[in-house]
């Protein structure tokens, strides 16, 4: 059986006056091999990740590994416990509305100074090994600060500092009802096939404060700049991952253990693991790039049902949802249907029959292709 | 086609100075008959009930009725629109946590005063028009109370003037995660049929607040009184129940038109349509009395996976929840199983994966039997 | 300097699996004396109690005592911690609406049936004994049901049985905005005065659920039944109060250190102290019945300047409010003013300037007399 | 008596399927003039702003102005009207964390290319009409899209239709417990002590999505681009704040009054009044740059007593907030404070007194200075 270690890394205070912790699984390999990070639950109602990290756990077990692999559940203490009802309003600090995975760091000015000063000759890992370091002593500047920190984003940093050591950050979700799909850096387009996860969406090198792209895009803006500086083409190897398992707010222990084979199947390509035989699945794959995974909101209020499970393929015009107008139940605006805008794939719809104008009704890929 | 009116009743004012109303919908019958009163939503997360009012308009329109048959669907417009996260923070006031559905009047010293002034000669009818008419006074002076009623209060009593008018009142409801089931006084036993319905509570004379108990409590109370004064059996044939028609915050158009023709079903027995050939489905129900309708609390919290859909029949030991500790996932806490108490049907569970101890997991009927 | 101990009782686990527990500080006396208990924040935005038994533990530290004092600061672990926007949702379960204050245990045909078994010889302390026992091992039985406990009751349960073992019991909360007011069981009037708080609500024999009224019940029905039973007069001299310490939501040291004293003043008199000079202050204090405690309800929506502080003596027909109505500020419907239906002292009012109809605006002594 | 006309501005629908509208009050000026626009409570909680408003309406309904004044009062249907507990939740979107005053429009790039197209020739008149035009058809654009927008973006954009047209643009908002304070774009510090608030921030030409920003940024970046183009100072006159008018969930009509005069003043000697003698007071005003408005996060949790009031001057080492550690009440850990970490003027502080750590305890002017 592996060997590995269980911490508690302290990311917060509440009003009792008691610390708010996060459990830290370090497995630690017998050989030397890329680190890996993996955490789960940052928006407190996507729960599934927890599932599919205790499948992950016991199988790490009983497979020897390189490297290191450090699993993080239940990464909010704060966002897991806050109820609203019989739902956990888990996506947003309930005191401000900050999303929680919107407060990692990242500083394009920082990484071109840093590759400023790269020397043709320094060796990649001489390079990594500094960059990790500049960056992990800016998070500490920035935990460290006279005037404090807000509570999503010392969280977000305190998570980052374990993070940005690991060549591999694996970071799961859920979305709302939802099928299985992956966020995946467009460098890294490779790596899609090696998850068992049917829905790909390709993401270009823009930060918008979540985990994935805090770790890519600063490996991936220096590697940009210095294949421009020497004229070669360089890579850091370092890739990143959001991965929605499914739907919030429900948990499948079977589904859980279908996902952590599929991450086995990412680390063992990725050379984590010794001896496995985990290979991804042959399945069918669709992709899309961002600009393409559209969000579709009402435009007026109502109780809608909804007509197409996430994952169906949808032609243009067909009926997405069916809506009733409570206020006008006699007449012929009682109820009407909203229409495929065009072809697509409905990924996810908002999870509650009553909406406003303005809600984000489905997200769905659009101008999307068979990923081989 | 059916004649009906259209107005709205305002039950309360929102912060903006504006006036909050409920839509209602009167149909009136050719000939005389029975009263009929029917709403839905006062639980605003428990939208499929206007689904079926909607049906209900449609199906009216075309059906000869006698007497008059009143709706009113989406009964709580404060509730309906109190969003907390994506989901409805439906079932209580948000300000005080008041349930929207606990604040109808009744007061037993009341019935008992008035049960004294009734005389042996007074008609049936004389009867009940004079109850009536006493029950709305209390209505009116207490929403006319100088010192003002509480929000639920008032909507409550607003909805009750109309309701108490009626012969038979239908309060329709969605469970969390829940199959249909329906609540029946225990004098109205013969009417639980007439209803497709599956699951059937039969529930006490006692007044705890909701609409149903308000209506046939007093008239329980009375018959129960005058049946002892004059010593005969007298009854009003007063009905009322509280209908559970599947999950909150999801609807169906399809169910939805199934549960319509179950109400007509009901409504044409008690002679409310004309020439109509609504009738109840041949189908298997079980009944159970309130007090062996139980609550399954969690004692521990954690992330559960739900393993029985509601409805289903379970032995006793059988597993109802496996539940993930996650703060634990490495050794044998783990997980474990919460077992079924005793033989039981599930009829609702909670609707979020995420508890705590003291979480409401399932609700279940206990020592029931075969209703035919 | 004073012996005393600390522990934590368990009562709840959150969903991330962990315990959250509650501290209990126990100061043991010298002497054989009366038992204390006093709690704080069940209502998790009432906060200044905890000030108080903060002030309370610096002075029990240098005074001897009799007896036991028991000390729970902080007492609801849930309600502290959920926060709604800035403020702190701590009146209700924010699943379920259940108020945290109103489930604790009282049956009224249980003292009945203890009262039965009392003999006329059995010493008031045999009966007291036997009767904390009995009520206890109900508690017990509650607490281990197989069906398990509502979250709310629970932590109610568990802490009442610290407290059912209490002579004298105090649980200190705040009204929203609010003067210092406290609620006194009618047979312990005498004890109003031990106390420097300025307004104070004699209560009936009445429960509604709340800590006081699940202490002084059982022990007022008991002594009821065995003066009729024995035709003379028993006291168990058991007492418990409700403090209301001022606005929730602030804290004042300064204030809770005057709050301290005065508890001190009470237990004093009481003789848990010894050789301390503890004693009520000099000053104005008036009272009132509790059916003569109103509460003034808006009729309508609007924004709101409360023209009154808490603890001001009011002429009727004076204005209690302004109400601005934001949807016709042009023309005479843009203001208007809500008076005070008769001679008052408003003791409260609601903490927002955004109100719908029928929101608690003022809660008012009417009917009061000067206290001596 | 000047003319005015009032309107309603949908701007979204509820799950009831009604729509959601935000009065509209438009005064005519006499002669030609600038256009104002002004709105109040885009944050539900911060309604100080409609008694202002309300002022307004009744000093305008007897001055006669030039050009044009638009006031739109309680311009957020959504966020004034959502409860959460006794408070309004009412500074974010409840169902996503959007925060209401984020989502108006500016687009960079648009402003390049237009004033690419601005010939030498051109007047300025001509030049900010066409301008006008080309923002307000983006505008038009968004609202009109076929895939929707969300619900805060929508609201905003609406508002920002309107406030486009403007020369002067009023946002009128709270601090949570805040002294009165405004923010001014750099370019417009003369204007600053137009109005009688004694705290002034002024901001640079950056846009973070609130409407003060979305009105001056495009302006101030077009003049920039066409000053550098033609080599001579451009200005388009065009000038944009945010007030904040002291704090939330509380109003004083006499303080509204106040500060009605205090925007009077503004208009005024912005050419808006006919004969009017409105000019601003003589009084002590400090500002500060943006970078120096500085936030004070909690780095513990615990129950606060905010010692400074708002608006007051406190030296470096000076207690801000005295911490109560409601788990450590028995020993030295019990209390401690918080210092100020220099010399700063408190501007406003966090409205609870419970707090996690990561809280906004205060936001604080720095290295301010005094304004003449």
């Amino acid at each position: 059986m592996n060997q590995f270690s269980k911490d508690y890394l302290v990311v917060a205070q509440n009003a009792s006056g008691r610390n708010m912790n996060v459990p830290l699984y370090r497995f630690k390999g017998r050989e030397s091999g890329p680190k890996v990070y993996i955490q789960s639950s940052i928006h407190g109602a996507e729960v599934q990740g927890n599932v599919v990290i205790y499948h992950l756990i016991q199988l790490l077990k009983h497979t020897a590994i390189r490297g290191e692999i450090i699993l993080v559940p239940n990464c909010n203490p704060v966002g897991t416990n806050i109820k609203a009802g019989e739902y956990t309003l888990g996506r947003f600090d309930p005191v401000n509305g900050t999303n929680w995975n919107r407060g990692y760091y990242y500083d394009e000015s920082l990484v071109q100074a840093f590759a400023q000063g790269v020397k043709e000759g320094d060796s990649l890992d001489e390079v990594k090994s500094r960059f990790r370091d500049e960056v992990k002593q800016r998070l500490d500047e920035k935990l460290s600060q006279t005037w404090g920190l807000g509570l999503a984003h010392r969280l977000n940093l305190k998570l980052q500092q374990l993070a940005f050591d690991a060549d591999y950050v694996i970071d799961i979700h859920n979305g709302p009802v939802s099928t299985r799909h992956i966020y995946v850096p467009e460098y890294a387009k490779a790596s899609a096939t090696l998850f068992n996860i049917p829905h790909v969406i390709f993401i270009p090198n823009q930060f918008a404060g979540a985990l994935d792209e805090a770790t890519f895009c600063p490996w991936w803006t220096l590697q940009n700049l210095l294949s421009e500086k020497f004229q070669r083409d360089i890579q850091f190897n370092v890739e990143a991952f959001t991965l929605e398992m499914g739907s919030q707010e429900v948990i499948s222990f079977e589904d859980g253990k279908f996902d952590a084979v599929s991450v086995m199947s990412y680390l063992n390509n990725k050379g984590a693991l010794i001896d496995a035989d985990y290979q991804p699945a042959d399945m069918r794959r669709v992709s899309v790039k961002l600009a393409n995974y559209k969000i579709l909101y009402t435009q007026q209020g109502g109780i809608v049902e909804y007509l197409v499970a996430p994952g169906e393929e949808v032609k243009k015009g067909q009926p997405l949802a069916r809506v009733l107008n409570v206020d006008e139940l006699e007449n012929a605006r009682a109820t009407y249907e909203i229409a495929a805008p065009c072809d697509l794939i409905t990924i996810l719809h908002f999870p509650s029959a009553s909406v406003l104008s303005g809600t984000q009704l489905y997200k769905c890929f659009t101008e999307y292709e068979r990923l081989t």
